[in-house]
């Protein structure tokens, strides 16, 4: 018996622990609908603004092994060649995690990654994988997952760009709108301080057509992104990093690169503080403005660009020594993650609300980070350079 | 030069990171008054529901010296013996400050309390006490804050509990009502896991008359509260705290203890994981049902139990011996009391979004916390009686 209970508990608890949250289906708090969606988030997936109030959560169920697809029996014929783009999607994202994995527990040594895997009875689910105290990365998550939901009409007009309630269109009255969404969402974070955290996002979301509308178009977005969070700034690293993320873009459009570089440092804002989580890199959302086919294509490009823009990075800090100095601002940049995660994210306070599973949401949070009142680098330092390119994002190409 | 800039930048910051925060006065976003109210709040500050969204901040300056007193001279000129509910109010939270910090450091042995005292130029300020990294917490905060600052007469009238927009009182149409807010807010964190977290906050709010009514009666609220966050439980330290709570109380009004015990459970609720932060306490918010010297005195009384209700605990746990075992449980914790303060609190959520003083609102964080994936605590161990008791609420008492 440890030495903290040296006086019993008086009560018994009479039953285990309610781990699971009590709660197992939300209903729709804003619309009113008969029945709660069955559809849930984490943070992988962004949805539209506007649908994001309106969809609440089914109770994920753990699997002993990962499906083939989690596609519906009806979007999933085609398991070994798919050709609907969210089957393609879905092996895009499925293979990217296998790359990623392999390359991370290549270069950690030790560490291998525990695997959770997860259905929804509505259809859909996920798999997640966390490598934990390894010999280079603290806490290394890699999730990939599939939605299947409703969303509310009005949000489906909202999000198409159509007028909301005032309008006359009288044939979108009809009921929910089916949709469907899967990504594949990572953070990385070392543990020597000189080696950067690293965050990557590739999502996808589609809606049938309206129930009652059965001629009406499918709407489809894509959304993500992958930026890096040093503590300490090597140029040749974030050069080398941003780098590829611009390669990845040219290849596609020459006005993505500045465009999404831009959006990074726009998104990533901890307001409060008036800095950036880190130096940025790329980032995009609700993208359907471009041909479906090259965004796929862009998509896919990203992704596989995270193990060549990050590995190189990691060899080359992860073995360099450190002071307990390096490590405490190390611990509180991990604080500053920490603050944006909770307060701003969209997809990490969306899945806080909703109910998505936890677990999956929050491994984006580090293992170990720190608040020191009033902290103020000295200026001219290497802390305070860091802080510097957050507050003023710097073009690195 | 520490080895992370072997290689160095090739950008030069050409001035000082604006390490402040690059805003200094935001508008009233929802009501588009004609010039920003000269108000804000921190973590000690919790507004009425209506209010909360509507106020925005002017930038604190630092004070080399304490004032006597925050009170705008037309509220202070009695600093010696105030008279007014203001003025007894301020001097109330001063003394409570001082005599907390004595006890803590008294009992700390080596750590000392560092202070900031601020103002803003429309009046009020405040004084931010730290002590990090003492003998025996890792960091405590105690800070005092007056505010100064004009509601909007909608959030006025909803306050009240008066009808809104749809009302026919064309009296209210005045302008902005001026209002007074002051309060201690204090979360103290030891290194011990065995010794408890504590935090208390207790605040008057008060508006003058509407500008353009002035018959109109002042409106006046008090709020606040104890709680006790351990990482396990001792049966004898929980029942101490909760009985010294139930002793206040009981001074005042049978009724309180049991209605602000469960309010406290229902308030310190982090939902997304169904559990409790921690073993509650007493807490109550918006009260004006009593008459108001009685909650004066209430308040005062709650202020100066805490010292009797923290330290005897704190006596005992300081120096028991743990393992890394409790270590890390507490730190899993911790980890808890973010996401609690982060996403859930009023106050903290509150003066993030409206730019209060950032490292007042945060030091309610602690020093260090800790996430690790899907933590289960082992069924019957002493981990899984303290998550029990956070997701079932006892009776201690």
């Amino acid at each position: 018996m440890p030495a903290a209970v040296s006086s019993p508990l008086l009560f018994t608890p009479s039953s285990a622990p309610q781990i699971l949250k009590p709660r197992s289906l939300l209903p729709f708090q804003t619309l009113n609908l008969r029945r709660p969606a069955t559809v849930s988030s984490s943070r992988q997936l962004a949805f539209p603004g506007s649908i994001r109030a309106a969809v609440a959560i089914e109770k994920e169920t753990p699997e002993n092994e990962r499906p083939e697809t989690f596609l519906r029996a009806a979007d999933g014929t085609d398991v070994a060649a798919p050709t609907s783009v969210r089957g393609r999607f879905e092996r895009m994202i499925r293979e990217a995690q296998d790359e990623v994995c392999a390359a991370i527990e290549a270069v950690d040594g030790g560490g291998k990654f525990k695997e959770d895997v997860w259905s929804r009875p509505g259809g859909g689910g996920g798999i997640s994988r966390v490598l934990q105290d390894g010999g280079v990365w603290e806490k290394a998550g890699v999730n990939v997952s599939v939605v299947y939901g409703l969303m509310p009409p009005e949000a489906y007009r909202a999000a198409k760009g159509e007028p909301g309630d005032g309008g006359g269109d009288s044939s979108v009255k009809a009921g929910p709108v089916p949709f469907f969404a899967a990504g594949i969402s990572s953070v990385l974070h070392p543990k020597n301080p000189f080696a950067p955290t690293l965050h990557f996002n590739y999502r996808y979301f589609e809606t049938d057509a309206p129930k009652d509308a059965p001629g009406a178009p499918r709407q489809w977005w894509f959304g993500g992104g992958t930026d890096l969070t040093p503590a300490y700034i090597f140029e040749e690293d974030v050069k080398h990093f941003h780098m590829i993320q611009k390669q990845s873009c040219d290849k596609f459009d020459p006005s993505f690169y500045p465009r999404f570089k831009k959006w990074c440092d726009d998104y990533f804002f901890i307001k409060h503080r008036g800095e950036r989580r880190g130096l940025g890199g790329i980032f995009f959302d609700d993208l359907n403005d471009c041909d479906q086919e090259m965004l796929l294509a862009f998509s896919t490009e990203c992704a596989k660009s995270v193990v060549p823009a990050y590995i190189p990075i990691i060899e080359r800090r992860k073995d360099m020594p450190f002071t307990e100095r390096h490590k405490a601002w190390q611990q509180l940049r991990r604080g500053r993650y920490v603050e944006f995660n909770l307060v701003y994210d969209r997809g990490t306070t969306f899945g806080l609300k909703t109910g998505g599973r936890i677990e999956s949401i929050l491994v984006s949070l580090p293992l170990t980070a720190r608040w020191e009142y009033d902290h103020q680098p000295e200026e001219g330092s290497e802390e305070w350079k860091l802080l510097d390119a957050c507050i003023n994002p710097k073009e690195w190409i």
